[in-house]
């Protein structure tokens, strides 16, 4: 098969552009557990990786525009690269918010939901290299579906802690402005996750078509 | 014609799946009428229709994964289980806020809100048997379209309350983590109304295709 | 080529859609500027022009149920009528909300999120006729990515003002309703931009589509 070598570099490219990932919800456990003095430190590192990862996707992208073989719909490689972008987009949100924001504590959650984040990272960089039998992936997609789950139920919980009042030593976190500010950082990780999710999605719409 | 009962059976997944709507739009108008202590209670029954329309979903998409012939792109189909779904979750997750977040009172439009999603939930399921002409369906999307707008503007006219001060009695609401925590539950109600209107404008692409 | 009047109407649609993009900029610079008591005029006036947004994008699916023939896949062309819907929309949220929340002070950062959003209104509004000749567009859609991430930087940096303290004149600004409701219309004009986005995406994938 004369093709194979092209074919290859796509899921090379994104084997490359899904490990950012991995260093990246490394970042954020870093970011989480450092005194706050070292974190813009930790936020420039996630900051850099960001951008690592944008050029893995103009890779990418630019591969798509001079490849006459794909091994996959053109829209849907477009769609995985865009998705592993939105989740280290995330991630870099998640990171700067938290310097700009200047959060004193992260409530008990949030390594919680590092924890997953860092789970689905790794998943979803070893599934790039089976993208060649995407078929093989249920159990990826499946396990994906089932951290986003545990990240919704570990998000809205911490959520209620922080509304409705104290945080694991009994301290009162009420003030709204903090809340706020917490919040916002949660959130974007509870966007990572999801974000997660939708490149799952997309493999297993792959799946689909090729069953 | 020997494919037809295969064909049929994506329009009873749907039809099925798209019943859950109804049922969850029910339970959201008993949360907000009945006292804070049964709201647990209504809070499970939506979980559990929420797991139901999990299962329904997976069907669907097991249903995808050994077809031969689909009524119409499988691409399609997906986005539409999806966005059913999609609703599904936003109630239950405004179910559940509602819960967590012990808010003790509902300002005036959420109940508007939650008839309006109501209609839209029988629109709906009233709509999937009719997928078999989909271009018979142009005034369900239409009116999808027009109950999303009306819910809009009920959502901003709530905010405007909520945020600007008295409630219909003339209590003063501006507690910040009152008005934050309501609006949390009220903009997931808001999102159900968008992933209604989703569900409608995948239907409108399916209708584009086939005219 | 008898085909050719029918082709290029899209064009011409698109164009017209995108034009309202640049009058809804402008009437932000101008709600913005003027005095709180005139907002409400200048937010009916953005609210007459998603009206017209609205019949425009009407009028492109209708030309689209009824063409034999279209430019592009016809979900493209959706997708580019919806996404220039999309930020009509944003642009008439954020107008709506300035004026339900009676906010008194916009911080520094909402004039130069106005005028990023004015300029990737224009550049849009360019680059539509341009859509004949889709993959000279490059430098177009390459600026609204540039755009879109100044955009973000401006409104992280527009997020730590607000929620840390004093605004440019150094008063401060912690009130946390004010907070919130200042946050809501921030938020929206973000939004807009993520939009414009969208819009270039879809053109990208044109572009890759027909490279």
């Amino acid at each position: 098969m004369r093709l194979k070598p092209r074919d290859t570099r796509f899921f090379d490219l994104l084997t490359g552009a899904a490990g950012n990932l991995v260093t990246g919800a490394g970042l954020l456990a870093e970011l989480i557990s450092v005194p706050q003095a070292e974190r813009p430190r930790v936020a420039q590192l996630m900051h850099d990786t960001e951008h690592l990862g944008d050029a893995a996707t103009q890779e990418i992208m630019m591969q798509l525009n001079t490849s006459f073989i794909t091994p996959f719909d053109r829209q849907d490689i477009q769609a995985l690269a865009a998705g592993i972008d939105d989740v280290l987009d995330d991630m870099d949100e998640a990171a700067d918010l938290a310097v700009l924001y200047r959060i004193e504590d992260f409530p008990d959650g949030v390594a919680t939901l590092v924890e997953l984040l860092a789970r689905a990272a790794a998943l979803t960089a070893e599934a790039m290299p089976g993208l060649r039998k995407v078929s093989d992936l249920r159990a990826y997609w499946e396990e994906i579906n089932e951290l986003e789950d545990q990240a919704d139920g570990v998000y809205r919980r911490l959520l209620a802690v922080l509304f409705n009042g104290e945080d694991q030593d009994g301290r009162d976190v009420r003030d709204p402005l903090t809340v706020l500010k917490t919040k916002e950082v949660v959130d974007r990780l509870e966007s990572a996750a999801d974000s997660f999710e939708h490149v799952a999605d997309v493999i297993q719409t792959i799946a689909v078509k090729e069953s």
